[in-house]
């Protein structure tokens, strides 16, 4: 993980994140890219990788790209997302490339490009939507 | 499982399903109910069921309820997920009720209500569309 | 249009709306139907009522479903939106029905079903899900 | 309307569009961009832009993009569209870009930006994607 994420306390995600194995490769304001390694338990019925994590690693992608955009204190919640699978998952990683279109308010849209890797070779599996809330952190997580 | 869902060989769903603990609680044609119970590498920051993980368990759902009104060797698969994040998903146990809107020529369009259950108690914390589209299985899967 | 809805000021949606002849049929709290006859101006290539013209009518029943349940002086805006289109709209009117999921801080959740009516039969022809906004009304509308 | 949206038969689209002004500005494979100026009957509530009128330009455009890409005599059609409305829309025109993300055997993927524009400036209002499934024209019509 960058310095730059740990600074801003992405490494706190270790949950999901942490048990499926998310790495984050890159933050700035507004941008986040997190990469998956293929394992075994995160693949469905065609061995390849399974919608819901597609989708969970976009989402993290999306919330780090939002929040990374936010003053101290605060983190952006998921509203809703929405993810279309564009193409078979089939590689041996995956990368969301997340950035923010609009932050309004309180609420922020992100885009996200999810890439199947083999070797060199990336493909565009899956394009993704997410709708952001801004909440403050509990006190004692700052 | 009900044998009824054995039937249509959804015993094969067997990977992050399987890994995740997904329990396929009830099957009829166009409807399918799908719980998980809480477990630590299951959610988020607050300690609430993660959002990929809601959104896998609709999809699971979904994909369930469509499959299960297609002829035997064709399957659903996901085209787009949608998912809207209404409640913090912090029950016991999560319920996925899915029922297929509309099956037409080989385009399924399924809604999926995700229920947080504490206790008796149960809370629609996500509601989901999905879009799915049907296929043939391998020949060697049927 | 009902008492109820004008004396919640519904109509002032007098624009588009009004343009396209939508009509305001039943209005409470978190519920809303709006009623639109077919015209030539209102259908696609094929003859059937647009896409756009559906998910106006979806649009402004989710509106006012979500606004109708806010205290007086807010209104509900859309922050996203969201229709499969599920069958041909090849009837003489459209109706939609809409129904607020969820109000949580400012954010509602709605979703609609779309019918598409021939005489005295009604084909689901849309569905639909609108995240919305509450925002104070200028003070002059109010 | 260029002659290569022409050829393509792109001057059928006369309904709503033809009733609302749409003007298809270029048209490749894969693209399509399509303007709409500002007139009284296309605005809600606060005199901008409707969202629906929003929505019915973001599917012409994915419609246009992804039926370039076709061979002759198939058109593109909405599975479900979803709108993210990302500042108002006050300007004096509008301006849908729309490119195809991925066909994959009959199913198309596309995005839209939609900006809004005031003079030389170009103000992105909101970002769709669409699901478009590709069918066959009726004989008489190609």
């Amino acid at each position: 993980m960058p310095d730059s994420a740990r600074a801003k306390g992405f490494d706190r995600f270790a949950d999901v994140s942490g048990a499926a194995g998310f790495r984050i490769v890159a933050v700035e304001p507004g941008r986040a890219e997190v990469a998956l390694a293929r394992r075994d338990d995160l693949v469905q019925f065609f061995g390849h990788f399974h919608g819901g994590v597609i989708t969970a690693l976009a989402d993290q992608a999306a919330g780090i790209a939002v929040t990374s955009g936010l003053p101290k204190g605060r983190i952006g919640v998921t509203v809703e997302i929405k993810v279309n699978f564009l193409s078979p998952a089939d590689g041996s990683e995956l990368v969301a490339r997340a950035k923010t279109l609009k932050m309004s308010g309180s609420i922020g849209v992100a885009t996200v490009e999810v890439f199947s890797k083999n070797g060199a070779t990336e493909t565009l599996c899956a394009f993704c939507t997410a709708t952001m809330r801004a909440l403050d952190l509990p006190a004692e997580s700052r």
